[in-house]
């Protein structure tokens, strides 16, 4: 920190900058004298008919006392210099501030200081994962107090909630991807990670099984890693209920690798449909496209789809623009379930003016290369069977446990009951274990399966093992001290006195309150520059939707982002694709 | 360009901006005179010293006569008054120029105008290929006159002297790539283009046989394009002259794909290498990268590799760090054939101490997926076995002929003896035809396969088309003019006059002389900030190597860009790596 005082230090001299901007104002009137440009020159701003009479009667008084003394400089208008320096040089300061600030933040994350290395001593945590509990554990725990190891297939932190707008380009994909070595590199204590995937967990031998799943191979492909305590934040995997086709035709929408795939094959249906002599049906069900699951993910990836080819497609490929069509299929009786009803509403008014087709109540019952066939419940409660043609099918919906995480359940009989993953106690442990603990998709809390519950258990988790910690050390002193009392005469009081120290603040310490999930609110974009938000708000809830939302919905999910990296990415990559457009290339 | 016009007319107005630059020069000697103020703020730039010398003189002048007549102005130093204005004007009118030119530039891309409808009556020219000889052509040829087709089965146009920085990151591949549509939107006459592969060409029928090779088809995947006139530009595909193991285990560096793969695979093995257990002899395998081939790709991919490793990855992966090797292999004499002998030399020096280990006269015998087996033949002329164990090997070596042209060099026994591809005469024209024309890689005209070759093809293939669609015209004119003569008593004179005049046009325009290919010169970018570049001066050859010439390469780069929006987009790029280093995941 000291380079940025440093250069704030620096900034506080007399800003030459915006003092010259002073005599700007005065360009018509140029015959001033000596003291009038001093003063301004200093920073004032008197208004230019104030400085005009100022300069009038700084010439009268000159012109009468030329020949006796030299010019005096008039005094008057002193008493609010100071505020009014300020007052303009506040704004300049924190511009340049923050510029300074941002600089610095990335300096550092480029020059990382040396970092304590591991300890055999210490107890060995291991952290299952990279997505927003094990990365929001690791960004808030005291890495020097543990060796710290991290295990996940996938070397980068996604930040998922931008993952639809990276389908058609708005976003590029790396904008929203934070290295993991970049997160570690940071930490204080060194951090071992292994791109691996775990395939089991041993909770009796304490060891996790973990195997090289990526192309390049090495000698050692699988191997275990041994553990003292272990955080299972592994995630879930996409779920296809049993639906026949499911898998083999639909693209999904959960890692970066979907998002890429739907982009690239966007533009193939869009090709394939300009093809020569394609037929007018062929050409419909090609630029159809349908989006199974109503929930924020399908809904955002809905809107943006809409103005892809309004924004950019129509304008290139004019022939076919009149054939795109977008249907969104959600088996509840509306989208957004977890939205207010005001919002829902003007969901799906917005959709309608976009021309997106939303079937509620409808379940999808078989998909094949070409077509996905569902049953409609019509307001009668009959069911009727619909095939639709479509050249692009995204499933954005359902959650299913992860095979490692279905062979612990299978380990632990207290689990035996548990379906959707592993569950957790108050303290997030893995009911029925005693050094494992687990967050987000693969933990079952009670709370639903977001980014924002995963991202508060990382945190609590990180607050609880630095407490451990903190709880260890204090509790290792008071066993010295106490071990050593009464042996030198006469140390007694001041050695009982600082035991007494020690417990009590390891009574503040010890005392964590379970997990609690504070829900901050919802979000979701619906396209053409509209969102809806529902925002906790002290007690109540704050429901608002349209453009304005919009940009609140930007302001958030920059400000939500991992680093000052993603941020600046993210922004430029906005800036970018409103001045140039979506790119239609399909790589 | 009305608007560009009204906004440069608003700058030239007294701007401001600049005037107040002034004050701050003379911060120090605050008591001017009014003369001396107004004086400066017309935008002189006298020194200090002169300054004062002037404030004096005009002290004493008003000290003697103040009392007597009010304050005289002096008129002096008003002669250069318009030229010292424009000094300070010029700059300040040139970059707000340059940012109205560049963004009207990209308004004018986003909102284009409406095209020429093809129309029956005219010639159909279809020109296979996206690459740099068909986009040279298309983006000079004058569209409104043929109706064109464009058949490529990749929608966009890549840059690639920039692909061997997209292998690491210091460039992301969508800059460099310019979406066809675009470049086709822009043109005058509307052009179609189909997204698909060329399987064969029929001379005899005139027709070009297509398949769409994406994985999204539609009820139509092949069909028949006919042509008048055929340009194929279709470049060439990698060769891997018979030896075992290339096409299975080497990554090719052609293709963004190609570039994507490299990408990957580079984080992958650093990744494998950092796994756990992971023996120090398998470590020093992983992080072997052997690159095959020592043209300019080649040698900038190592070089950029090599910057990769020591700028980015050591950092955050320090453990591996002393590991890291990079072997270029080249079965000529030296690397960098097309150069001269110091810039060689100069390169291989800076290999040396970058630590990239150059293998000259080596031919690869066989890979297998861990090693590469080679024959260095030694000074004495004897040549010795040697096995590379490596983690990636990039094969950047090698032109061989597309399928498609092979095909139709089977059907042309005027080609019967070419074997590197379609022999054409000086007007490009391939022999033993009448209405097909070839460019770039895939035309043997005695030229090295570059991108600078196959620009100039493409450019003169549109400047002998715009011609002949002139020549056509006015040919149509003269018939019809003199099918007139001598039917209206008295028009004889003045129809003969218009005649002559047409054919004056007509000699004109018919004497295009034969294809000529002007060298340049070569650059390349050898690591650590330093590149080499051999350049035409006049008759002679200009070569220099180091930082220097790194900028320069930089800046010849930029300015060859296909767009303004790729051309601001690397420089983007440049930045963000600079700024925020390369990203290291692995997507």
């Amino acid at each position: 920190m000291a380079s940025t005082s440093r250069a704030l230090g620096k900034l506080s001299a007399p800003p030459l900058g915006f003092a010259r901007a002073r005599i700007q104002s005065q360009g018509a009137s140029r015959l001033l004298t000596a003291t009038s440009v001093s003063r301004r020159a200093i920073g004032t701003r008197p208004t230019i008919a104030r400085t005009r009479q100022a300069t009038n009667s700084v010439l009268q008084t000159r012109r009468a006392s030329d020949d006796a003394a030299p010019a005096v400089t008039p005094k008057k208008p002193k008493r609010f210099r100071a505020l009014k320096w300020l007052l303009w040089r506040l704004p300049l300061l924190s511009v340049v501030g923050g510029i300074v600030y941002i600089g610095y933040g990335i300096y550092e994350d480029r020059n990382p200081e040396p970092q304590v290395e591991p300890d055999p001593s210490k107890k060995t945590l291991v952290v299952l994962g990279t997505g927003w509990g094990s990365v929001s554990l690791l960004k808030n725990l005291d890495t020097e107090n543990y060796n710290v190891i991290v295990i996940s297939p996938r070397n980068y932190f996604l930040f998922t909630p931008l993952l639809p707008s990276c389908t058609t380009g708005t976003i590029e994909h790396r904008s929203i991807m934070e290295p993991v070595r970049t997160i570690l590199r940071s930490r204080k204590g060194a951090v071992k990670y292994y791109e691996a995937e775990a395939s089991s967990i041993d909770p009796e031998r304490k060891v996790v099984r973990v195997f090289d799943n990526s192309e390049v191979k090495g000698a050692v492909t699988e191997t275990e890693v041994p553990y003292d305590m272990l955080v299972i934040g592994v995630g879930a995997e996409n779920a296809t209920f049993g639906i026949p086709g499911v898998r083999e035709h639909t693209c999904f929408l959960k890692e970066i690798g979907d998002a890429q795939l739907i982009r690239k094959k966007i533009m193939d249906c869009v090709e394939t449909a300009a093809f020569k002599d394609q037929s007018p049906e062929e050409i419909d069900r090609l630029l159809h496209m349908v989006v199974v699951g109503g929930g924020p993910t399908g809904v955002e990836f809905a809107g943006e789809l809409q103005d892809f080819f309004e924004e950019d497609i129509k304008k290139l490929i004019p022939d076919i623009s009149d054939r795109f069509r977008v249907t969104l299929i959600e088996a509840l009786p509306n989208v957004l379930p977890s939205f207010s009803k005001q919002l829902i509403e003007y969901t799906e008014s917005t959709f309608k003016e976009e021309k997106i087709d939303i079937k509620t109540k409808t379940m999808v019952k078989r998909v094949t290369d070409r077509t996905v066939e569902a049953d409609i419940t019509r307001p009668d409660g009959q069911k009727e069977r619909i095939v639709l043609p479509y050249g692009l099918l995204v499933w954005a919906t359902g959650n299913a446990v992860r095979p490692v995480v279905k062979d612990l359940m299978g380990r632990i009989p207290a689990q035996k009951d548990s379906r959707r993953g592993l569950a957790v106690n108050e303290y997030l442990v893995v009911q029925g274990t005693r050094d494992i603990w687990a967050v987000g998709d693969c933990a079952v809390a009670g709370y639903a399966p977001t980014a924002q519950v995963a991202s508060q258990e990382g945190n609590f988790l990180a607050r609880l093992f630095n407490n451990m910690a903190k709880t260890e050390t204090l509790e290792e002193n008071i066993r010295e001290l106490s071990g050593s009392l009464n042996l030198k005469p006469g140390n007694a009081a001041e050695i009982s006195r600082k035991i007494e120290d020690y417990e009590r603040q390891l009574r503040r310490i010890k005392d964590i309150k379970p997990f609690h999930y504070s829900h901050q609110g919802s979000l979701a974009y619906i396209g053409s520059e509209k969102a809806v938000a529902d925002v906790s708000w002290f007690n109540g809830n704050f429901a608002t939707g349209g453009s304005l939302t919009y940009l609140f919905w930007r302001s958030a999910y920059l400000s939500m982002c991992f680093s000052t990296r993603n941020r600046l990415l993210v922004i430029n990559d906005w800036l970018k694709s409103k001045l140039f457009g979506r790119d239609v290339s399909r790589e």
